[in-house]
């Protein structure tokens, strides 16, 4: 008796979990964290209506969600001044992302992103046996030059931009990012991966015709509408690509709990407004405490701040070690020189309060553990 | 400007949407249906607990599920006494099944199912190059003889057989299943779906070496627990099986309401057991309406009821249109001689009785048709 017989392409995959998070970390270490503030989640958490409104679906849920999710994508298009032909509703940026890839990516299809970025789009392009193609960030920002050419040099199917960027914080203005879908080579797709736009300057949203083959954004609910464990996001593009999808996706895949979450959040134009409020006076919190500490926050367009430790990325993770160890969860870079940094979300004052204690504390182990 | 490089794969796959929910028939109705017996749904809904348990979750929604379901997990390896390895939580069974396909399918491998089973299974089978290999049912039973047969034939990849089965709702006993398994031909994989084995007889749930490498077990949320939108679906499997699904799934893919809402109804004894005397109580009531019509409804191990209209496919057609011009919402098997029968979920009463009164007018107009 042998087990079943795996494709040539899933035996090539590493056998190691990608992802460990902040639950399996607090089981390892045998107690919760103080402050959960690595997994860029919002925690300001949805709008009150969206809360009602999943509460009061929770007793519905004996039925399967709208394979379609008709009411959501209409309200989408709408939000958007899109047809609903160009919305497309799915299991987070992360599910929606796996699909895109399965519709493009054969076996050695090359794919371009930047070296640190989104490591789910690189986990989902390397399982369908795609090549990814790398360059280097620019001054702690993706290089939309930079990428193009890379698409161009080895004829990418996806090139990747974050815009603002996760893990920096960082951001193009929308004319950079015009400029960068104008030139996207023939045969390419740009994934225009908007998940924190909705925290970002007025101006940065790219202005692009819905129906304009060359890119796909995504957007969620995760962040903005602060409900991620709820696992909805939504993809705008031309209608062909969007129907694409129908092909492959897992038709009745979406919550009902959350289809309802996610209609009643995107109605809530108070909230969006009060956590755009919060979140700013968030990340201008996270800035003082680096200020107190003698560190210096990035400029942040998201629902995060990138704090340069002011040393290399083995400093960074020595301080991120010690707070973990301190009882406060945040994440970093993985890439020189941007591990420099470690990677702080947003969240309520009492945990940011936690993170203020903790980072002297931190920064003094750190500091000592290099002079050992 | 053209659009994206699909796949090859995905340029053969056909564009038509393979599944019509009954939100859309509703919305194309331009009203919404009386009666929602058609999508093997469970009307009499979740248990209270596990309502209260999603509600209390929707605030705590800002969080990620946790990416290895483990609560859930470790409470569902001590229900069914096997370790927490041999256990995956995913999204429904859906979701799990393209997992697998993903996992075991290259183009051309072969996989062989019942003629007018499961279709979800194979549109993941398509979705990813396999070729079905389909047997009729026998006697209106899935016929395990003839697909190990045709498995060791063929030389599948995997051999699927759901018991009890859907759409007619009839089961082995589980030494016949026990013999199946013991059967499976070496590098095969059966898919053992027993989405409704809860509603069966005592003696239909196969015995099965938690470790055995030759059958991987599907269970659902969506049935049993009144749970179909929240999208919860496990695999109990060996243990390198399932942690072969972590090179490819969705790692934070789960709701995280949907999970402490199925946690929550695992625990609910009390409810399981009031949920299977409801379910037998909704099929005899079915089969008394069925009999009251001079129509007789098979006997059934799940929470829907196969009724045999008494003619050919196109007679049973024209009922369940007409019961859908009458706002009772049913299914039907797609393939003869099952066709002569339509597929009628439990629901509450007030839902079985628009059923009761819709259903003679329903034999009536289409008796007229035939006529005509």
């Amino acid at each position: 008796m042998t087990g079943p017989r795996y494709t040539k392409l899933v035996d090539s995959l590493p056998a190691t979990v990608p992802f460990v998070g902040p639950e399996d970390q607090e089981r390892n270490a045998g107690r919760p964290f103080a402050a959960r503030l690595g997994a860029n989640e919002n925690g300001f958490g949805p709008s009150p209506r969206a809360i009602a409104a999943m509460a009061a679906a929770a007793g519905e849920v004996w039925k399967y969600g709208d394979s379609t999710s008709h009411d959501l994508r209409a309200a989408l298009a709408a939000h958007h001044g899109v047809g609903i032909e160009n919305v497309l509703v799915g299991e987070g940026i992360d599910g929606l992302l796996g699909y895109l890839c399965r519709l493009v990516i054969e076996p050695a299809d090359a794919v371009v992103t930047s070296e640190g970025a989104y490591p789910t789009f690189n986990y989902h392009v390397a399982g369908f046996g795609g090549v990814l193609h790398k360059v280097p960030y620019k001054d702690d920002r993706e290089d939309p030059q930079a990428l193009i050419a890379k698409a161009a040099e080895v004829g990418a199917k996806l090139v990747y931009l974050s815009n603002p960027d996760n893990p920096m914080g960082t951001w193009h203005d929308r004319a950079t990012v015009e400029a960068m879908i104008a030139a996207v080579p023939e045969g390419t797709l740009m994934v225009l991966d908007e998940a924190y736009v909705e925290f970002a300057p007025e101006g940065t949203e790219a202005r692009i015709d819905a129906d304009d083959p060359r890119v796909i954004r995504m957007r969620t609910f995760s962040k903005a509408h602060g409900m991620a464990g709820a696992r909805v996001g939504y993809a705008l593009g031309a209608p062909g690509l969007i129907a694409a999808f129908d092909k492959i996706r897992n038709h009745f895949g979406m919550c009902r709990i959350s289809q309802a979450g996610a209609l009643a959040a995107l109605e809530d134009r108070t909230w969006q407004a009060y956590m755009r409020l919060l979140v700013a006076g968030a990340r201008e919190r996270i800035g003082e405490i680096a200020e107190a500490n003698g560190l210096q926050a990035l400029p942040s367009a998201t629902n995060f701040v990138a704090i340069d430790c002011g040393a290399d990325g083995d400093f960074a993770r020595a301080v991120l070690r010690e707070l973990g160890e301190l009882g406060v969860f945040v994440r970093m870079p993985f890439i020189a020189p941007q591990d420099r940094c470690i990677r702080v979300s947003v969240g309520p004052e009492t945990e940011l309060e936690a993170f203020a204690e903790a980072l002297p504390k931190a920064l003094a182990s750190a500091r000592a553990g290099q002079s050992r």
